[in-house]
């Protein structure tokens, strides 16, 4: 089968690799009909994740059809169309029993990382009854892959991470996917204004059609005070993972706020400990669960949310390479997220 | 009346200062017959609290008798026992409605700060009706005062900022007065082990007295990984205000787990975000909004805990300026709460 390699720093190949089996009874092997490139994809590609080694297949998202499963396998049957979540859960750890499944101890975001990922042919799924999830009919496909990372993650690490309540303010510092996929899943809790925070005039053009009730491009902390009377926000949101975006955060949320930091980090940050301190905030981090999937789902089917929305570019899945060079200039190119189909 | 003045950095004096009266209808007047000094104080001797005025008198916490009430006032009344909480609050603007009386807009903590406090024969309370509980008839004294700061904010700021759970480990960094009333709350909430860090011997053997499962002097990311098997805690409570008691906390907490932030911080922090953001942890930080001293003092009732256990020295609220002497240098004298009682 054909799958995007990574060699090493800033090298990937679209090429031969052996087609993946049933290692466990406990997996399912799904052919991939679409997936697309996360932000996680590039950090990989400039060697931020040292934990991915040379040869590893990339790609955490996806939607396919079941070809395979193993015997201990109950919830999906071959030909299954399903949604594979970018967290692997055994249901069955401590972690995956109180919902965190994010750190399951026999999985958590290993696709794509410590074991072969979804932009492949077929991809071998680990606890597929836990990890894959069979689509509606009739669900639109470039919806539903984004429902494997991005859209929980706006919706668990952003809006719910952040208590986003009816009439709040939230401020969301980054309008790219993530913080378009927070943007979106923020609605749901009626919100009063959603200020999205962006150099780029085109991300915030994008957000304004996606909802946001007020943008701003620079200085944010003087325009976040005139927008909010000096009160600051209910929520702020960090969307991008750089101490400058993490300090806008601190320094807009009003007393009793949230601060959900959603940004993949690289560096540590100066924490204003002696301003929050006495100001009641609740900072909160997180990788995706993916518990939320499921209702997610539902509100997809039922129009409340069109997550298709952020599709902003379409290759076939052998263009993998194509989609890569854009998306690795996603500004410029004023890429959100790039669908890839198989034939 | 007398009263205990700050003069500026390391300058306080016990003086003659005219008694108060009632400025405006919702205050009332309490004659104080028990006061005690909080940590807070000694950090306005310090000049760390620029706000506090030369000419102010001190003091946040207290039990008394009600001398005189203005006209608004109609829940307390003259001659009634109370307790005098350390948050003063209008009960009507919006953060008081929301129940985060520590941010009023026309109170939070402003006794001994930015209005004359307790440490004193006589105070005016403003907004006597939301700041002030009448005593149950019987209460021990001893332990009302501390129901005024010290068990409130060891409770919400610790217990349940951190929310401590049936079956947690909880880890308390700092056995200092605050830290030992986050130990005695978090108890309620009967999580399997309380671990108690501090270098000072005689405040971890006054921890293991008041329920401490385990307790470390040195060394407490060696000591925390080995009692923990490399898991980490549920809880960790920063209960001293400076950065290397931080860090302890952000170092030993597990994925999915809670830092709550007592300590009152002069500095900046380093937050490792690099190692948290993954982590789905929850910070939380804040002044005590004392929402809880009724259930408190239902408790106190019962028997179901008891605070005077805090209190180490006994004074007359004459010799306040000894008791300082003494709470100036608490690891060397031993002392934790010093109560003082008027004549």
């Amino acid at each position: 089968m054909k799958a995007l390699v990574f060699h090493g720093p800033g090298k990937r190949r679209w090429e031969e690799k052996p087609r993946p089996g049933i290692d466990k009874p406990t997996d399912a092997v799904v052919r991939i009909t679409h997936t697309t490139i996360c932000g996680t994809d590039l950090h990989i590609l400039k060697g931020d994740v040292p934990a991915v080694k040379d040869g590893r297949i990339l790609g955490h998202e996806g939607v396919g059809v079941v070809e395979e499963v193993g015997d201990g396998v109950s919830n999906i049957q071959v030909g299954d169309e399903v949604l594979i979540s970018c967290i692997t859960s055994c249901g069955r750890c401590d972690y995956c029993k109180r919902g965190v499944y994010s750190h399951c101890r026999d999985g958590g975001w290993i696709l794509g990382h410590l074991i072969d990922g979804t932009q492949a042919e077929y991809v071998r799924i680990p606890h597929a009854d836990n990890s894959l999830y069979p689509l509606p009919k009739g669900i639109d496909h470039a919806a539903a892959v984004m429902l494997s990372d991005i859209l929980p993650t706006g919706h668990e690490i952003g809006a719910l991470n952040g208590e986003v309540k009816l009439g709040d303010t939230v401020a969301i510092v980054g309008a790219g996917p993530i913080g378009l996929a927070a943007l979106m899943t923020s609605r749901f809790y009626s919100p009063a204004r959603i200020i999205m925070i962006d150099p780029d005039e085109n991300r915030l053009a994008m957000a304004k059609q996606l909802g946001a009730t007020d943008t701003i491009a620079r200085d944010p902390l003087e325009a976040i005070d005139k927008l909010t009377g000096g009160e600051g926000v209910d929520v702020a949101m960090e969307a991008v993972g750089i101490p400058e975006t993490f300090d806008v955060c601190q320094r807009i949320v009003r007393p009793g706020g949230h601060i959900a930091n959603i940004g993949v980090h690289g560096k540590s940050v100066d924490l204003q400990l002696q301003d929050l301190w006495i100001k009641n905030i609740t900072l909160r981090t997180g990788l995706v669960n993916t518990d939320t999937i499921p209702v997610l789902m539902r509100v997809v089917e039922s129009g409340g949310v069109e997550p298709a929305g952020l599709v902003t570019h379409r290759f076939k899945l052998d263009d993998i390479e194509k989609a890569y060079d854009i998306f690795s200039e996603a500004a410029k190119e004023q890429a959100i997220k790039m669908l890839l189909t198989a034939e």
